[in-house]
């Protein structure tokens, strides 16, 4: 096990109504006059965010409203958010929504009190030494956003550079999750934030470091789990068992409980992100495309791991004389769980081109200058032949 | 799943000479003036005491020492804390030890701020308002106090009352957990320590409450690791990794995040805290008398329940023709195992007399009049057959 540090200071409040706790949780951590940022019109419609301003305004908290964040948060819209909360001089900032309005959230939030460009942050290697406290009113389990110190923001301006950054000081000081508020989510969208969770384990699970029993089995633990209930949240949108052990799966496998005392991969999301960045698919598609053909490419270099992950998580036989055969099966049952939820596991699918392959693989963000990841770094060439193995 | 709140704000430091940082931890969290409360002599003659005082001198902040905390800490040393910090104008008092150590360290915390007799918030059901902030040097894996709002203190000179009190305000602001400090603990206080960790895990392991899955596998995860790797931490005391699993678990199982949405049932503690006080045996040893005889005794009532746990945690082949039978191998394995690791698992082994019997069951504290616990409520007479299982 490596040395670390954990810190997951975030106040979480889950269960039926949670969304009328949210000014009270604001009032608790100081805030005086809050930005409510959100998405499109889901929020407004649904009543959520009205619902939420007014137990803000029960506590006396003032409120500032901005809308618009899109799949994928922009950078354009942080720079909005960054100007009108200066503007304003809001003390704190709620991001009500999903992933990519938290997200969005989070970037306005280390952007106000920085003199330069927020954007440093996430091309430039800046680290952030402030931020507005975040709060967060989540209606997508998938990113993980509301429990982790992580955000993910699109420049299109900028040769529509997708990048992540975190930091400790865009960690939500509180999460509201009702899963209730999930009830309304279509199908689709429900399967694409399975894949993200899933992965969120996956790329922390994929890892060299000896002796992480613990972080293992809680893994496959919460993998499981998410399998289960994923299948039936997709069958039965209103279920509220299974929403609600996904909207708990989804922070624990982003918080880094799970990815503490190891080396972790996260490969697999900075080759995906090329692909939402380029044809628009959503992040939980793109993983669901990505992560079988890294798993085939890298079968070889973590066979025993394959099939521990097949044995524990897909209940494949333990056959000592045929790991291979092991591993290759738990693939080929993770693939098929895709598939039945829904998911692309091809390029077609997504309306990714074999021509661009060059292309994507060019503009993947690497670790170093020659690799990516630290499961089995890889190079150019092989997330070339990884993105051809998801032909 | 219940509806619930979860707040783990405790910054977690991990790794070899962890303890190095606690002056820097301490300074990130306002100290000037910091208690360091510890028990007898091993941490001044290991030197652990003088490198974490260092540490905080080397970031100026100044000391005063607090020994003397006995297992079992006791109300007396709370007392006297409690004067001495007022009088030293400490703004922060620092646990060196054990479970004991920093439970004190806890209940002086919040008894400092608090105009009246600090043991009206263990025995007279009054809630804190306010307590010092709390950090941790942990030197054994057991109690989990490094990571909980929960703290267990014995009143002497009041009947040898022994009892729990819990305040989200007594969570330590940081905790250091180096696995090197524990290569010094027999194998005994090791043993008693997994004990308690597993029964942390299985006290909310025990509940009616359905549809928690992704809690349920979590614990088992976290017992089947604690086993694992307590077996061999028993054997080899100076095994790093066995260390590092256990301490971090022992956080893990008692944060309460294996907790969250579920009923507990916590009557195991309550009865082995009457063993504790009258025979002054360790918390472990008397939990590992108490839990085989409490899940023979509530097997009917958790038939399912115990079945999955011997199936998922101690491999019992899975037989749904004959569930009472899974059932009782699984408590035989857990038994056997508790034998394996050192532990007494009879009323004998403890120096407990059969006569005491009634006596003891009388003194356990009940949640209401008539009943204790939630997985099997049990009444008086239920505790005196427990008791007598463990003969």
């Amino acid at each position: 096990m490596l040395d670390f540090t954990f810190h997951s200071p975030t106040f979480f409040e889950f269960g039926r109504n949670a969304e009328d706790q949210t000014g009270k949780l604001a009032k608790r951590f100081g805030a005086k006059k809050v930005m409510l940022h959100y998405g499109q019109q889901s929020v407004i419609k649904s009543g959520l965010l009205d619902r939420v301003e007014k137990s803000l305004h029960d506590e006396g908290i003032e409120t500032v409203r901005l809308g618009g964040v899109v799949p994928n948060p922009e950078a354009s819209k942080v720079y909005e958010g960054i100007e009108l909360g200066r503007k304003e001089n809001i003390d704190m900032i709620i991001g009500v929504g999903g992933g990519s309005a938290v997200d969005s959230a989070k970037a306005i939030a280390v952007g106000i009190p920085y003199d330069g460009d927020f954007w440093d942050f996430y091309d430039k290697g800046q680290r952030a030494e402030a931020a507005l406290p975040v709060g967060c009113v989540l209606t997508l389990a998938a990113t993980g956003t509301e429990g982790s110190d992580s955000t993910v923001i699109t420049n299109v301006e900028d040769d529509r550079k997708k990048r992540g950054y975190g930091s400790h000081f865009m960690r939500p000081v509180f999460s509201v999750l009702n899963p209730e508020l999930q009830f309304t989510l279509p199908p689709y969208q429900t399967a694409c934030g399975i894949v993200d969770m899933i992965a969120h384990v996956l790329e922390r699970y994929l890892s060299n470091t000896p002796d992480v029993e613990l972080t293992d089995r809680m893994s496959e633990a919460v993998i499981k789990t998410i399998i289960n209930q994923g299948r039936i949240a997709v069958k039965e949108p209103d279920n509220y068992e299974a929403r609600a052990a996904l909207l708990w799966g989804g922070m624990v496998a982003h918080n880094n409980l799970l990815g503490v005392g190891r080396e972790q991969d996260w490969s697999s999301h900075q080759i995906e992100h090329e692909l939402s960045a380029i044809y628009g698919v959503a992040h939980g598609a793109g993983l669901a495309v990505v992560f079988p053909a890294f798993m085939t490419f890298t079968l070889e270099h973590g066979l025993e791991r394959y099939a521990q992950f097949a044995h524990r998580v897909f209940d494949v036989e333990a056959d000592f004389m045929n790991p291979r055969a092991v591993a290759e099966e738990g693939i080929r049952r993770f693939k098929a769980f895709l598939t039945e939820i829904g998911m692309p596991t091809t390029f077609a699918e997504l309306g990714a081109k074999e021509e661009d392959i060059p292309m994507l693989a060019k503009r993947v963000k690497f670790n170093t200058e020659d690799t990516l990841g630290f499961f089995q770094p890889l190079s150019r060439k092989d997330v070339e032949a990884i993105f051809r193995l998801a032909l």
